[in-house]
């Protein structure tokens, strides 16, 4: 039972899937069975109204790239090289491509051979394609609490166990990864993977220090765990030299994901992961199975804009561009957050991390936000577990930092009318957890 | 353990790839245990040498698009509507094609409502999403023998029990899919689905007979089994209209599968699935949590290309070039192949099935024919039980008419050859199943 982007906006999901009976429910594979909608889905239906100030959403700003050099770039290699551009490739992908992003992943420390290379559809696709070769049902992944959504989607599709890890604003905590080791051996159960966001962590707006990288690499070491590090903002840092990867000092413990959606274009849907060679020849062999080879044409494209196009100006403007929105995200929370609030101030990347004080209910208080015309994504969503219902996470990547401004002006509002009401009657919002909109189920790909 | 592509020609897989210890043995998930490549991707390294004729690959022939005017329309719509082009998209598919993919699928007499389309990443993704929500492991599903090497892949992916249904000119025989439904409600097990390729088989090179197809739903409606009508070559027949689709006449019991890759491009990636709502969904959420969402701005040009250009006047080119390809493999054929062998006389798509006489090994020669400078694929890489050594696949889609001549005589000069080594020496020939070079394991992408 799904419903959402596709219903008319304001139809709430339930009457739409909810009476709806499944033929063919006796067929689906067990895996399948927990797939379903969450009911934010609705909700986000009526948030893509151009009234409505979206903070949820995680869209570059594409509008910034240089259109009419990429449209001639493209145009003319369909004209000139398009017997290669339009037929299939190779599954691991196009061996120039694999160069670029081997001098790209240089930047984060990282000295690779374009053989252990895998070009992937998006880096969502390398999530899946890593799950797919590690993941039994019901086998533990570690992963930061609060963790990216669609990495929530991908193992809940692999019907893996996600334990969470606990985060501050220096990212993961090496105890906490310690703790939970050490009970899983206890309870004679073992991880799989550290699924981690080390820079500009999405949701957590937060970086794992150079001192903690090192000690977590130490922990999973000693733990003979392996290490996914998703990296897709590498780039998109607004201090200083791009954090060095974790992959870049242990090449064996780390899968490494990449991704061209946040530095180019998310359109063209290729990632990468660089795995040790036994693991990139499994994942050469699930892709083939799973879609042939990644597109192409977009790869190509990729190259061509890699090698003919100063690209580093390009992320220097996006990263300007950002820290724009950004600053104008933390020049209004102070004001629109009530006593007691915290938030993250993210020195790259595209969010914020917001914990109301006790009591507040982000995912109960959404549907009222939407309402007041401004929406962002409740806490819960970010964790297998269904706690984070005091937080949400707020993205100032895509809108003006005008209507940011307004954006945050509206939750103010309505942080208000929570408040006053709480007050007046003396409403203890719920318990996390209570509200089953902001399980995972499927991330929608605005919220990516 | 992988090899091939990637090596340098002619370095035998067992080689690069066997004495490799790997040190993640012990943690993959059981059904990366499975997946090994066969040991013919070393020989297709050497095959893609230009001085072998390869009647191994399914490529189309690209080259014959128009790629100035798709060079310019791409161009164009970068510059005027790169801000969607380049952007995320929905993860069911961008809404303009799905309409243009309805108005595709009536020419194969298929009455449908975009809702019902889900866009994918190729058609291969398809096959791997319906797969997904369907096949535990152990579950078995029916399919034509010989069958498409890439859904064996995917197929194995899943741990899926392939039970191959005969064939003969006119496709399936429902009377051997009545026999093995039979033999499986005998031993307690049910079918999840039943795969076929109806018109114009890849790699059999028949199509399935109206009335045949009239009793095929027949028979899967009354045993509640599903079928997975994939058509990729739908719009290629030679003679006459498009073959009428299974699907036109059971909107129910039928998930169909088409793709753009041989009507327009493989290299922009785009298939898609037409389901019945409930499976839809459950494809939706598969596809997000696996790639998030198709390629935008490979959705958008398909778009354009449909709308701005007489596409359909591009795939009669495609008709006439393939049929004058598939005259020049007919008429060599008869002079090459010795006498007792059979042969298809493919009325559509890519590819003729050669049955050799018994006794020949159409495995065991491949080395042979590859060191005579011409490919073609073994008619084990087919059958997901061993089966099909004495037969092989010839693909006239991508050489020119004089190079498929060409091939087809070196070809006959090895047949030759091993005919005189089993008169000399009175070798029978290896069993088929001996060789492990034909089993699944992943096609690669130019064996699609």
């Amino acid at each position: 039972m799904r419903a959402g982007k596709d219903q008319p906006p304001g139809t709430p999901a339930a009457v739409q899937g909810g009476s709806r009976l499944d033929p063919y429910v006796d067929r689906y594979a067990a895996r399948a069975l927990g797939m379903t909608a969450s009911q934010i889905r609705a909700l986000f239906a009526v948030a893509s109204r151009p009234e409505v100030v979206s903070l949820a959403g995680g869209m570059p700003y594409v509008a910034a790239l240089p259109l009419d050099v990429v449209g001639e770039l493209m145009g003319r290699l369909v004209v000139e090289r398009g017997a290669v551009a339009l037929q299939y490739g190779s599954g691991q992908g196009d061996p120039a491509l694999r160069e670029h992003i081997c001098t790209v992943m240089e930047l984060v420390g990282i000295d690779a051979h374009p053989d252990d290379v895998v070009v992937t559809v998006g880096s969502q696709q390398a999530l899946d394609l890593v799950a797919r070769i590690f993941v039994d049902p019901g086998d533990v992944v570690l992963a930061e609490g609060p963790t990216y959504v669609g990495a929530l989607g991908t193992f809940a599709a692999y019907q893996a166990d996600v334990v969470h890890v606990a985060m501050d604003d220096e990212g993961l905590v090496p105890e906490a990864l310690q703790e939970a080791l050490d009970a899983l051996a206890a309870s004679g159960r073992r991880a799989k993977l550290l699924y981690t966001v080390p820079s500009h962590h999405n949701p957590a707006g937060v970086s794992l220090s150079p001192e903690r990288r090192r000690q977590v690499l130490d922990i999973c070491r000693r733990a003979e765990l392996l290490v996914l590090e998703d990296d897709p903002y590498a780039l998109l840092g607004f201090e200083g030299d791009p954090l060095r990867a974790m992959r870049a000092d242990d090449a064996d413990g780390v899968i490494y994901l990449g991704s061209f959606s946040k530095t180019f274009a998310p359109g063209l849907r290729v990632g990468w992961a660089l795995a040790p060679p036994a693991v990139r020849d499994k994942l050469v062999l699930a892709a083939e199975a799973a879609v042939l080879c990644p597109p192409a044409f977009s790869q190509v494209a990729i190259s061509t804009y890699l090698q003919d196009y100063l690209w580093l100006e390009q992320v220097k403007t996006f990263r300007e561009l950002y820290r724009e929105r950004r600053d104008a995200m933390l020049d209004a929370l102070p004001a629109a957050l009530p006593p007691e609030s915290h938030w993250t101030r993210p020195a790259g990347g595209f969010y914020v991390w917001v914990t109301l004080p006790a009591g507040l209910d982000a995912t109960a208080m959404l549907p009222r936000a939407v309402t007041s015309r401004v929406a962002y994504v409740p806490g819960s969503a970010f964790f297998a577990d269904g706690s984070g219902g005091a937080s949400l996470r707020l993205s100032y990547c895509y809108p003006e930092p005008e209507r940011i401004r307004e954006g945050v002006r509206r939750l103010a509002g309505v942080l208000e009318q929570e408040l006053q009401l709480r007050e007046t009657f003396g409403v203890e919002g719920t318990a996390p957890g209570e509200h089953s909109g902001g399980q995972p189920g499927a991330p929608g790909p605005d919220l990516r």
